[in-house]
């Protein structure tokens, strides 16, 4: 089969079968396809979209290139967590040793930040000596040891997703719904994972800008979970200002470890509380996502999520004593507090200005290669709807760079808006969505 | 300005304007641009189009990235003429001479025949010695002695053309209106012409398979065309049936010989007439369309364009004495009549499926660098509407290749289809377009 006949035949709209799929990703893999045809199929993805199948057949072809980890000898239902990425976004840290402590394995291959949003590699990097680059025999062993595991994406994982995403990101074919579903789905299927739950973000520093499209991703990510055999379940969260109080990489390993320690930080711990709640259920040791948020409660409150995170960090190289002590950290040359310049009340923090501004203080990267300074960031004091008077501290920059950090310190300010009117924020769970489809979500527990 | 957000807005929909298609284009020549990308945004093109202005701008720019011509010291409005390209489409080798010889000089940079399609440098070569590879000097040097030249393209000309056109070649992006423009109106602007007159071809056998898109095309060429300050006027013609009698090389060669020495073939002369009358008229040697036809129809009469026309293959190097004798001319292994099984009416034949039996025979290419034969052919009897007994000769075929000689003659045979009922054949000029639009032709002369 010509790669031609194959480009057009998508490009004119019609359904792709498994052996064309084949020919073009497997012969882009082996170089009888060449990087400008596939580059010329991925827009005519982008365009003609595809179908649950086709997505479900793209999804294994990308996933069969690689290895995939075998996980039945590790006892349990083994299940995995995917956030679409965020400002702020955290959740994995909390979620992970809750989980995991509830006697759920979790196998967790996560991603680094690019652009506006952040990576859960990068955060646990930020511990000295945590290693994300485990081999797949190492990862085994640690999921099995401590039932919890957190890497990154290895060279036998989905080569086939390395080489087309960076296509993608070169050739402006990024946001296709099929090829994102794709994607996600060969590397999480790649894990050895049983069930999975999904963060699907929506709003300003998310990836999907509205609610239709988040939709339409959980929808495809739940439909090829659902043709492989695993039970996904999907929830929709707001991302319009950053989750939690802190941006940057060390700074937001310490504010999870002040909520494995029981602080409550209203927005961050309700959605880590709902996806690691489903998590449980998944996982088979909870009726209902209720139950599973109870049971997770118990872990911070009786310290075993706190002692999981321990032993994960230990286990994987970390120094634990950074934990144990994080005045030990080094400090940014830079820490400068922005305080309010008029009464009122918080109406919005752009996440994704917020998003550039931390990469302008250096702790995000534009380019894949860009160097990352993992104690740069923001810890903000006030989130939407809280009262501000004059004078008082919005929020903290940590950087060290010199050149840029009034303009940086302007923006950010730019992205914080404040209204003499009274704020009711929006609510951050918007809806869960099942293999049935879209249901509101109005909170629980 | 990055080509990724070049590649993002017009995948959006949005307008380009000059320097993002000069970041692109001159990008793609010096290497900043990679193929991947190119590629990526002709399919975006595909899908998003592009306006008259945008499309005229790619012209310009594809234009620029080659030499363009100035016969601005050969006296007189220069006129050519170009067709999107047919089965047994041999005007330019009639039309060309007819013109020169009343006094409107023309020059024509031709293509070659791929697919199904025949080129007009392909019927040129078959006359032994003739050179259509003169440089851009010699291209000069010949106009201006003799008021007509036909050569290939150089590559001094369009350069940009050549690497996008081999491109979409290979990634499903041919058929997009604005690039076939581009292409066309680059390589013609090039040529150094004053007005030009387009021959949209219609039908099975032709690029554009319905009115509609044939009339698009005709609009956006002569959008191109006006925006250069160029005259250029467009005729929407059939191709359904070959046009002529002769398809193949030296046999359309042989059929142009006798229609420049009087022979009249109606459909063949009816479009050769319209195009030639109109390009006399835009020269300034006629006032009107029919006046030019009257003009073109006294060269034939009175010898003047076969005098022209040997005169060009003369200076182009050619023997003029197999023009004088074409019974010189080597001859095929294979000479065979297809007589026709059935009493009726020639209802159709498909030109398309005639274009891929003239491949098999030799006389075609499906890539650009096959070898052709150019005395391989076919030499139909008879035409759509004509009555046919059984037995009677349908067609004839020229071929040195004995392996598929069977399979050949019979896709040759089901390509003519025979009612019992007496048919009228589609009248062949569809219309005339021009800057105000779209106007029915009925006819003159």
């Amino acid at each position: 089969m010509n790669p031609i006949e194959i480009i057009r035949k998508k490009r004119s709209g019609e359904k792709l079968n498994r052996e064309e799929i084949e020919t073009l990703i497997n012969g882009y893999l082996n170089g009888r396809v060449a990087d400008y045809q596939m580059s010329a199929f991925l827009m005519s993805v982008y365009f003609q979209k595809m179908d649950f199948e086709e997505t479900a057949i793209l999804t294994e072809v990308m996933l069969r290139s690689g290895v995939v980890v075998d996980l039945s000898k590790v006892p349990g239902i083994k299940v995995d967590k995917h956030s679409t990425g965020g400002v702020g976004d955290k959740v994995s840290l909390i979620l992970a040793p809750m989980v995991a402590a509830c006697g759920v394995p979790v196998p967790m291959i996560s991603g680094r930040g690019l652009g506006h949003t952040g990576g859960t590699l990068d955060k646990l990097e930020s511990i000295p000596g945590f290693r994300t680059n485990l081999s797949l025999k190492e990862y085994e062993e640690v999921i099995r040891k401590t039932g919890l595991v957190l890497i990154g994406q290895t060279n036998e994982i989905a080569p086939a997703d390395k080489r087309m995403y960076a296509l993608r990101d070169v050739t402006a074919t990024v946001e296709s719904i099929p090829l994102i579903a794709g994607s996600i789905m060969s590397k999480k299927l790649a894990e050895g994972i049983d069930a999975l739950v999904l963060d699907v973000k929506v709003g300003r520093g998310a990836f999907m800008q509205n609610e239709a499209d988040a939709v339409e991703l959980a929808k495809a990510l739940i439909g090829v979970g659902t043709q492989f055999g695993k039970k996904v379940i999907g929830f929709i969260t707001g991302m319009d200002q950053p989750l939690g109080f802190a941006v940057g990489n060390w700074l937001e390993t310490v504010e999870c470890l002040d909520c494995l320690k029981g602080k409550d930080i209203p927005d961050l711990m309700e959605v880590t509380y709902i996806l690691s709640g489903a998590m449980v259920m998944l996982g088979g040791k909870a009726k209902s996502i209720e139950e599973g948020i109870e049971k997770c409660k118990e872990t911070i409150q009786n310290g075993k999520a706190w002692n999981k995170f321990k032993e994960l960090v230990a286990i994987q190289g970390g120094d634990v004593s950074y934990l144990e002590d994080v005045s030990k950290y080094p400090k940014s040359k830079h820490i400068v507090e922005i305080k309010s310049e008029m009464d009122g009340y918080i109406k919005n923090i752009d996440a994704l200005e917020v998003g550039f501004v931390s990469i302008m203080l250096g702790a995000g990267r534009m380019k894949v290669d860009d160097e990352i300074d993992l104690k740069a960031g923001i810890i903000f004091n006030k989130k939407v709807g809280d009262k501000i008077s004059v004078g008082e501290n919005l929020a903290v920059v940590y950087t060290d760079k010199s050149d840029d950090l009034r303009t940086s310190i302007e923006r950010l300010k730019k992205s914080i808006f404040i209204s003499a009117e009274q704020i009711i924020p929006n609510k951050i769970i918007h809806s869960l969505v099942d293999e049935q489809g879209v249901h509101p979500w109005y909170g629980c527990g």
